[in-house]
């Protein structure tokens, strides 16, 4: 099953700027992983059947580093508000259905059908603070082939009661045995998930440091988002240096262990410093920071100083799953901030965009992303044919068409750790 | 044929920022015009068949009021340039295709497919300098059911041999043989076409004013778009007052005769001023305007002066025809411009950007984009239904959600002008 060869046109990033076309390619699979990319079949795996894509683009599986499951009821909707007051207003009502396990499996069951049919392979995904629907959650996508890192997410204050965890040890208490029950997944694994500073005490993100000391786990949250946020954290933690650092004071900034935080839109020299040291993934999130005035986080120069970072779809503050869409805003976005308001960032392009979408994100789950020796073959197959076109078009051209307009539909076949899904 | 009635759940706008939702209601149309929209059948009407969209959302059909049908061949392509560049590395070899009239039928074809199955009723289209495939695009426009206004493009200066047309007079005859021609068509109208002026010298403006007095026609062209084109109409046209006035000492800049202009993404106060009381069109473009990193026009605050503004998705410099779309990105960029730029100007909502798309736009038609009683009866069905949602929304809501979300695959039925198209 996880032995074969897929043939097609073959694209993958070589490096954050280094887009790699190989035109009717093979790609050979033994055991899930990917052993390499031949013009020919190596005499050694002559064995192994094939599946022929024929014109087909084979792309690795992309990897969403930042969306909330528990959003999904209201994707689309609910655009005219910034960060803090949206949050009190559509984020935290709809979160608190989940603690109605049928409201939850009617919501989950909608967003995993939604994230399987995208070109999205690997995703770290917010639940709600419900252990039960986290689990239900965590279920599906295991169900669904996908692999996820999912958090059930901690907030015991600055919240409504009726979203709010009683207090730090309750929560505490609520997130280790969630942490075991999620033991019984083989590829869907928690993720510890402190909401963002300001719902979070510090007792309970001492806490979570114990968890994460214990069971070796990674943490997911939020960063700089926006400037009412930053200045709201700013007052909540007046001893640290920079809201990085209200997290790092805890432990809860990488270094011993990964982190993903989402957004840096407005990060400072400092914060981004201590970004690049503990190795913390930046999930950049554009749609998202349009969609609530947020701004542009400067990409390009964050990709120049060698920072790790992803894509995200920050469902449901951006509106859609689809990852190709993730890559036009962020092009978008980094265009009208270059137009706009600095000119010493140069905006993205298609080929960095990609990178971040398949590469740079993929790393946090391992060898992901690229289709090197040795990574697991995580792919998808784009038909664009329906794109109708009077003129022939390389294959770089196919994939920015492809990056602008194609969806779902488009997708023919989609490998997640060596194993077909569909 | 023209006389019936369609039930539904109906919108449009009463105003740049009032939606009008009505439930379950009646819109009668006979000969091919709204009655009115009623919650039941009046009884004066009771004779009419009655087609039941049931959940089905009812809006206006859209107008697009800029998009470049000779460039279909790279919608999606060549994202990674300004302006005048990119008219230079894209745009003058591709439209140079259509002297060929078999590269023509074949692009045509597609685009107007593509148009047809959209929410798009009406349009302002560019189509290239050549006379004949100017045509064959009408033919197949016409044929559609569209209704569209079509400009044969005229540049005879600033531009690669292979597009120039060789001198003003020559341009002049081909332009006039080209109106003449354009009569047999019913629906689908001839617009003057003058690229911008840059490309076009004093005489043949002086000559296309002549044109528009003999046989009354509209006008279309671009202005103030980019910093580089605005500073080059500054050298060439040194004595005009802004770059509107470049247009206006000839006569074509709206006043007697309609106007549009795309982009206005940098006019100054004197140009928005003539604008103002020329009733010349903006066509607000801003996918475009991302994706060439032009900028983002003031929007909101052109509604706010009473200006005309109808929203356009200049394909091949916005990738795609959804005009569902052209109001997202008109959202999404009216905050970025609001958040990195200008806080004085406030964002869109849905509700200026959904009149833009259907009554600020429809306007340039004549009595369209609206259901009210004597105007022509355009309309698109949205069938919603697929875009699963745990929880029931309020039709305002599934409007919104629509507009990030939907394309043409939602779109049941498409009403133009009175006649159902499918």
């Amino acid at each position: 099953m996880k032995d074969f060869i897929i043939k097609g046109q073959v694209l993958d990033s070589a490096g954050p700027e280094l887009l790699r076309c190989r035109e009717n390619s093979y790609i050979v699979v033994t055991e899930g992983l990917c052993r390499g990319v031949f013009p020919l079949v190596p005499e050694q795996y002559a064995g192994l059947p094939v599946t022929d894509f024929g014109t087909g683009m084979i792309l690795p599986g992309m990897s969403d580093l930042h969306l909330h499951a528990a959003q999904f009821g209201f994707r689309g909707l609910g655009m005219d508000m910034e960060l803090l007051d949206w949050l009190e207003r559509y984020t935290f009502p709809e979160e608190a259905r989940f603690s109605d396990l049928r409201y939850a499996e009617q919501a989950y069951s909608g967003f995993v059908s939604l994230l399987r049919r995208s070109c999205t392979t690997r995703a770290a995904v917010f639940a709600s603070v419900h252990r039960e629907a986290t689990l239900l959650l965590m279920e599906k996508l295991e169900a669904s082939g996908l692999r996820c890192y999912v958090g059930k997410v901690n907030m015991d204050r600055n919240c409504p009661d009726y979203i709010r965890e009683p207090d730090a040890q309750s929560a505490l208490r609520d997130t280790e045995e969630w942490i075991l029950q999620a033991q019984s997944f083989a590829h869907t694994k928690p993720i510890l998930t402190p909401r963002f500073i300001p719902t979070c005490s510090d007792p309970l993100m001492r806490g979570l440091k114990e968890l994460q000391r214990k069971y070796a786990l990674p943490t997911q949250s939020h960063l700089s988002e926006n400037y009412g946020e930053i200045a709201w954290v700013r007052e909540l933690s007046p001893d640290a240096a920079h809201y990085g650092d209200a997290y790092a004071r805890f432990g809860m900034f990488g270094g011993d262990h990964p982190c993903i935080m989402a957004h840096c839109v407005h990060s400072g020299e400092e914060e981004l410093e201590l970004i690049r040291r503990n190795g913390v993934f930046i999930a950049h999130s554009p749609e998202s920071n349009m969609n609530l005035a947020s701004g542009v986080a400067p990409v390009s120069r964050y990709l120049s100083l060698g920072l790790r970072v992803g894509l995200a779809s920050d469902l449901a503050g951006g509106s859609s799953e689809n990852m190709l869409r993730a890559m036009t805003h962020a092009i978008q976005a980094s265009k009208l901030r270059w137009r706009l308001a600095d000119q010493e960032v140069k905006p993205l392009s298609l080929e960095q965009a990609f990178w971040m979408a398949t590469a740079g994100g993929g790393a946090f789950f391992g060898k992901v992303g690229r289709f090197e020796p040795g990574f697991a073959l995580d792919a998808v197959v784009l038909d664009d044919s329906s794109l109708s076109t009077p003129r022939p078009l390389r294959l770089r051209d196919r994939l920015e068409r492809a990056v602008y307009l194609a969806d779902e539909r488009h997708i023919t076949a989609k490998f997640v750790d060596g194993v077909r899904l569909f």
